[in-house]
């Protein structure tokens, strides 16, 4: 067995309370023997979680702290002054901590990017951090968003940053060999776009990478892709309005269903498939978006996530750690600059 | 009955070739007595697809044009150099003729867009015109979008300027009183989005509308906003995100329905609902989008419309011209001035 990979979890921010990271946390140690976890919140409520669930281990530390970032606070300010939040406290232990390798928090996207930029710290070359989410396409694999919102307005160097992170990403984590790269814009063609756009397209070209054109949002889960590089407020779009025109499309078929007796009865016999269906499209059978750029590994799931998304989150940050996915983007800055 | 009204039909462009448009020629002069409408294109097919469908009248003029606009050219210099396209003639009709009302083309959306600003120019006031398509939301409405791609990057007065034409297409043609104007963003808290966003939203406030703060892409089809306004690229993204979403997954349920015998069962008792929802879901039902801003009316349908949507966009031109949108969004200019 290889050396003990530590990682610190912040505890607050789930929608399900503290519960499911509970379960979260016994279905990684039992999995994995060389994890060790440190988790910062409510000590006494994950104590009587894990009472509940009959588990304990050597392998999990619960530092108890007494304040809490939400999404209404100001991420820069909590940061800097919420000092013994669940989530501050997670950033100083990443940070002072040569053996922590990872973090993982539900709660604020805005505060978990802030503590990123602000504690931890950029890899050297890397212009801004990206945010990566996946989603599952039509032909059975994924499509990656970078950015997908830590960086509301970007300049070419930003986007070119982005595909060097994410082929790095995708070779050495997701496994995924000389992946497709593609540029969102309004039309597949090279001269279709807005300013930003025009400026990135021959950059991108230029560079070590698959690059694949310009992507139309239309064929994003169409499998022909494997990373998308845009802003961080285009990207948050394409993600939110896919995810919500599916959900919207359930919520018709359902209440279609419901309005006619044919139809329910059609409904149990098509019962499977339905469930595959919302399956496939549920996020708590995926693991959440990484943060990608910053000196350490840094993880953010869904604040609606089970216990299942919670754990393959941190089986993310595992993998990552375990290729070294930091010094492979410090080594492709390096040769980039050569 | 009222003054006749004429509109030009460039009959390039579309996907299933001028039978489409020659069956929604039909449809509209036989429903609307008060219609006059001017087809430029190829003479020959057209009057062959009239003739099959054994229809003439005198209120159809066809002008026999020799070139044609593709999505291949760049709009600029084919609006200024193809002069005996279909397109470009069509403009020339629309804007030479003070009884020619709109123009609708199911061609290059660029050369459309382009067309307009340089040969039928800005209503006084109005910094950029802007295209306003519909999408169906869950609650049977519509939610309209502005823009959705002739402003790649726009400034903060061009959004107000969306709203305020929004506004007044939302109120006079479509009926919908007082309608909800959201600004399209990466959550609802007013200081989430870009440096836009955030440079509109007080403006937004400050304007005689009903501004209902920020909408998440998330949210589009919710049926709590009915004009959402945003940049022209982001706009693309949000429009095209949602319809390649819901047409990824009605892919995915047919194979696995195919996929599986008991599901195939069902789907025999619930053909009606998923008929149903594939109507809601068409584009053929939908009318084009409104190119709106412009001195007088221009439509952009769908180049994959069918005749029913053809005839439906003509119908909205037809609308737009009766409660005098353009003398209406002038006004509201003027008001806005003082």
């Amino acid at each position: 067995m290889g050396e003990i990979m530590k990682i610190v979890i912040d505890s607050f921010g789930g929608d399900h309370g503290v519960g499911e990271i509970a379960r979260a946390i016994v279905k990684v140690l039992e999995t994995h023997k060389d994890i060790e976890l440190i988790v910062t919140g409510n000590k006494n409520s994950l104590e009587q979680e894990l009472a509940a669930l009959n588990f304990s281990s050597d392998r999990l530390t619960i530092i108890h702290t007494t304040e809490y970032v939400t999404n209404d606070d100001s991420p820069v300010t909590a940061i800097r002054e919420k000092k013994d939040s669940s989530l501050v406290r997670a950033f100083d232990i990443l940070k002072e901590n040569d053996d922590v390798k990872g973090l993982l928090s539900l709660g604020s996207t805005g505060a978990v990017l802030s503590g990123g930029f602000m504690k931890i710290g950029r890899i050297r070359g890397i212009s801004r951090p990206a945010l990566c989410p996946a989603l599952p396409t039509i032909t059975g694999g994924n499509v990656y968003i970078m950015d997908c919102g830590a960086n509301m307005d970007c300049k070419p160097e930003n986007l070119c940053d982005f595909a060097v992170m994410g082929k790095a990403y995708l070779e050495n984590v997701i496994g995924i060999k000389n992946p497709r790269i593609a540029l969102l814009s309004v039309g597949t063609e090279p001269h279709k776009g807005n300013v930003l756009v025009h400026d990135v397209y021959g950059s991108l070209e230029g560079m070590d990478i698959n690059f694949v054109g310009n992507m139309e949002a239309r064929d994003l889960l169409s499998g022909k892709y494997d990373l998308v590089v845009c802003d961080g407020f285009s990207g948050n779009v394409l993600l939110k309005s896919t995810e919500g025109a599916i959900l919207s499309l359930l919520s018709i078929l359902k209440n279609k269903i419901k309005s006619r007796t044919l139809s329910k009865i059609g409904y149990v016999f098509m019962k499977k498939t339905f469930d595959e269906l919302r399956g496939i499209m549920d996020y708590n059978n995926h693991p959440g978006a990484v943060f990608i750029g910053c000196k350490k590994l840094i993880a953010k799931a869904h604040g609606s996530s089970k216990y299942i998304s919670i754990a393959k989150t941190i089986e993310l940050l595992y993998d990552m750690d375990k290729v070294d996915l930091v010094g492979k983007i410090e080594n492709s800055m390096k040769a980039k600059e050569n």
